[in-house]
């Protein structure tokens, strides 16, 4: 931590700092430049954190240098994470070797629905089941989703496609039934700093798919990763599904450059949604391209067997001809850059 | 509604959505251009919704027309609204005609230092005490508030003081604990879209602070407050502190724009936040005037006895000189705009 | 200026990087962390900037400590600077002490609309003319201005109402022709970054107003004052005049934080507009009292006798009605204050 | 066009809108909903722009339907577009068959080190050279180039390596003199509004490469482009840099999504700047794939001999392995998206 001094500051402000700071254990060094004095810190963060220097007379300045996130950080653990989603004996990968892909509608209608949609992912090379049964909607009057009945429906298309599935969850009281079902939890870009609501999948016993806050920087992202992790929890896939911008002709601004930076800061896997950050299907397959360039460990799409039916989101969903597409290019591209279909690996042991 | 065409639409496209449309009971009307065709589309919205005519052959798009709230729609309800505070026969407003100031510490520490802050609050005019019990914080290591032990001293402070108090609750599990202590309970930017959480306050009986989520637009906001709204809570008070934004030197950037924007939008109340959108305390009183100018009909504020040793936000918390001005503030403009300070206006009956 | 080390860079690039700081005349403070090491940097900041240490092995950041701008800097000149404008026995100030109101037509279009809005501005308060003859438009195939003849009308219009004229410059070209005609030159918003326009009317010999551009930080936009003052001009005139976010509610969100924060940082005087912030004229009154209760130096409106004939931004312009609340709120709401009217002051000597 | 009446219009006012809208010659058609009427709007755009139908009595709001650009307008063009740089009989392409690389240095320094700049950019598939000889910079007191030294320079290097260069403009007054060098001219992020500038380079002959503004919406910035088309130039490529969001990991954030929405509304080829979204050239090569995956005609980064030495932006620059990386990227990658290497691309006739 370095402290910036004001131009006014008097030696005797110079002076509690420093005194502050070896109160607590801390070391300060003083560097004493024509116009301001900086004073660099060496110790415990957490404890420089409680002495709130910068209310102190003098200061003009606070800079943190360190990540402030700590079980998720690479800095410590070098290599990138692989995280298993399924049963025991059907398990597939999220992670660095492979490229994993994600599909099927967004909101859970009914069991014929929830199992053509799956069909037609499984057939792009879906390894993962995706389908929503508690939704969270802009609107107070707009489909909410089938709740439990929802849940069951998704079961029961596992059961009959072997595919392991991935679902959101809205509230804390919900974990514990979703977690019941579902073979990942998935904590949607609204619910990224319910930091109650983190704590309680990361206890949950199931891995998680944390997307990022559509407001989030990438820090507050992998901070809201480290509540998961601090409860014990490691099997954490990140979610790059866009940010707020100014820009109106996508509904948010997909932020591709997160995959390296994200990958470069921590060890978990990461992946993107483009059916969500650009909210219409034609610009799904190129996004998804884009995304597998820049090195992504998977996407996630919707897919729907008949969009204009359908009771959320239809606008994004793939079908026919996009679907087609999309599985070329996630056959096709990955190899290039070195990965291997995740539908192809299995876990051993 | 408005359907625009593609120039390159059908006339059997322009068929199918003028027959979907009157199919739900609504009526279509074609304006033929040069170049586009248009529909214009009246009856019921929410049936229209669901037609999801963007999905169709020959759409280009579809704009929404009307305000998608309808409770606290300013349309069919032209008076704005006062909210009152408290226990019966001792209920403070805020509302048009007044203007309300709202002041506390960030977080609840201990009941020393929580009736001292009220005491400096009431000094300045305040006439609602505020106090953090839950925090949500970035942080899975930083103080995560007192809990119910700091709603136990809010209580007691209550007594001490006869102030009111509004504190957060960040937690659906939360709500009725909360509900049984407070006056008031506070939504906080990180969950206004935790749709859950706005059910469960809509249905707990106590006034409500809204605040904006940091990268929620006006409507959105207002679609948080309908969502409480239609559990049949309408004393919605509505709180702008600020959005996020590419300029660093405020922690997000107040929109005062707003104030003007809802107050000409819905019959809600709408107060400002100048300590937390801001997070430095040099930039609250002159917020906290630009708020009273721009016609806000409150703020509220931080402020603390010993900043240096708050542990939550001592950089934006008000003590001596400042909060001086600020009571200044609070007793002087509010008069030249035709505002009688809350503290003079007792509920009648 | 501070570098932090890598968790993972050796001692020789410790070194490396104390022997180039050295190597021009600098200092090095090396301070070893637990995790990191970091260095703090004391001497001449541009010679540092040169050394491209960010390049360099082993360094993970580079922080700067200090403002990058001098001239316009508050630090060395701590007394808020009044801007003179206008024509020898006759200015007008723009500062601290006093309260300015600008308006006009958006655009020149004709003698008769000019005079009439001139003395519309003038009976609301005014003391300073705007209006446009050389206007950036977003289409092509929109009005752009009368150009010089627009210009001639603006100096008619000074010899009939007495008032000086602030007019925009859009062009490096056209900067000596209008500097020859107006009394203040205005670089609009999107020339702000235009290096070689803010150089050239650096130069011209007439006071400057100097919009926010709507993607610019505050330093950024200091920076460019920086650039006409390093030309050996300082009477320039800051106006905050709206950022671009997300929220479509307005065409820019107005940055009222913008005012104290520039305030603390500089001694240029800074102005508000809330005309083209909001692009809607329900807001020019309230956003006028906010910019006052804030702390601005001035405000500059749009007015027009006829806004529905108004060949550019007819919207936002104010008449009657809200034209008679603009001049309440700017007689009222100074004094309360401390600020008197800038149409009461005259310059001595 | 579409008018949206306010609740409370009167028939008067509806019959106004109607009135004025036939009195340019158009057609109103009006459609009655139960709370609202809204008035389809056919004719001429560019007349009703000049009706200040927001300004008149019972109007909410004025929708516009069509594209406000024409030239750039994929509608009436709808087969995209290739541009071809450099002198006759060695033109290169940019456009929809194949992948152009332009590379070089950011800042011309000196002869040497822009010829081995050039070189290596060539040997890593580089068909286009980029320099700068006027810089546009934050801070008056660094380095801003070397002006037509650097022109010189650049035409030195086309002859030692047979690449055409593009180089940047940033004031009207030098479009002449770098058009009689250059064999295209770079309108940079900061001049994209720069009417004038666009208006004199659409006349000076040269190809033109037309970054996007950091706060523009893709309509603005093909408004831009319809600046340049309208003096009869449409030899224009854009350039996606980044968008100002934020996120501090990146100096901008690159928006991707614009690749193929750009394509999708105008026939001009669209190309990529990872070096300067990014700022840090750890995401130079993994950006470029994600540009190459989403579709892009080429991309534009910055390569230096000696990144530790150049007098701009050293810490984007290329050199060694990443530049190795990122020719393994553009060789490989384009021909799997069914693209063919400019570099093997020569203009018959």
């Amino acid at each position: 931590m370095v402290v910036v001094m004001s131009p006014e500051a008097t030696e005797e402000d110079i002076a509690r700092v420093v005194s502050r700071v070896e109160g607590v254990g801390g070391e300060a060094f003083v560097s004493r430049g024509m116009s301001r004095t900086i004073i660099g810190l060496v110790g415990d963060i957490e404890s420089f954190h409680h002495l709130n220097l910068r209310t102190l007379g003098g200061v003009a300045d606070v800079h943190r240098i360190s990540d402030p996130f700590k079980l998720v950080s690479r800095q410590h653990h070098a290599q990138r994470s692989t995280v298993w989603v399924g049963q025991p004996g059907r398990q597939v990968p999220v992670g660095p070797d492979s490229f994993t892909l994600i599909a099927g509608p967004c909101a859970v209608e009914s069991p014929e629905q929830t199992v053509e949609a799956a069909r037609m992912a499984q057939s792009a090379g879906a390894t993962i089941l995706r389908g929503g049964a508690f939704k969270p909607r802009t609107s107070p009057y707009a489909f909410q989703g089938l709740g439990e009945r929802g849940l069951e429906i998704l079961a029961s298309v596992r059961e009959a496609t072997g595919m392991p599935f991935v679902t959101e969850v809205v509230d804390s009281r919900d974990v514990e039934l979703v977690a019941s079902h579902a073979d990942m939890l998935q904590i949607g870009t609204r619910h990224m700093a319910n930091f109650g609501l983190l704590q309680a999948v990361g206890e949950a016993g199931k891995p998680v798919l944390l997307k990022r806050g559509m407001s989030a920087t990438i820090e507050e992202w992998l901070m809201a990763a480290e509540y998961i992790a601090q409860r014990g929890l490691l099997d954490i896939v990140l979610c790059e599904s866009g940010i707020r911008t100014f820009e109106p002709s996508t509904r948010n601004t997909l932020d591709l450059s997160s995959v390296p930076v994200v990958q470069a800061t921590t060890h978990l896997p990461i992946i993107v949604d483009p059916s969500h950050s650009a909210g219409r299907k034609d610009l799904v397959v190129p996004l998804a391209s884009g995304a597998i360039g820049v090195g992504a460990d998977g996407i996630v799409v919707d897919v729907h067997p008949k969009p204009e039916l359908a009771l959320c989101d239809g606008p994004q969903a793939l079908d026919g001809t996009e679907l087609r597409d999309l599985a070329k290019a996630v056959r096709r591209l990955p190899p290039v850059l070195g990965r291997v279909s995740a539908a192809t690996v299995t876990r051993q042991g």
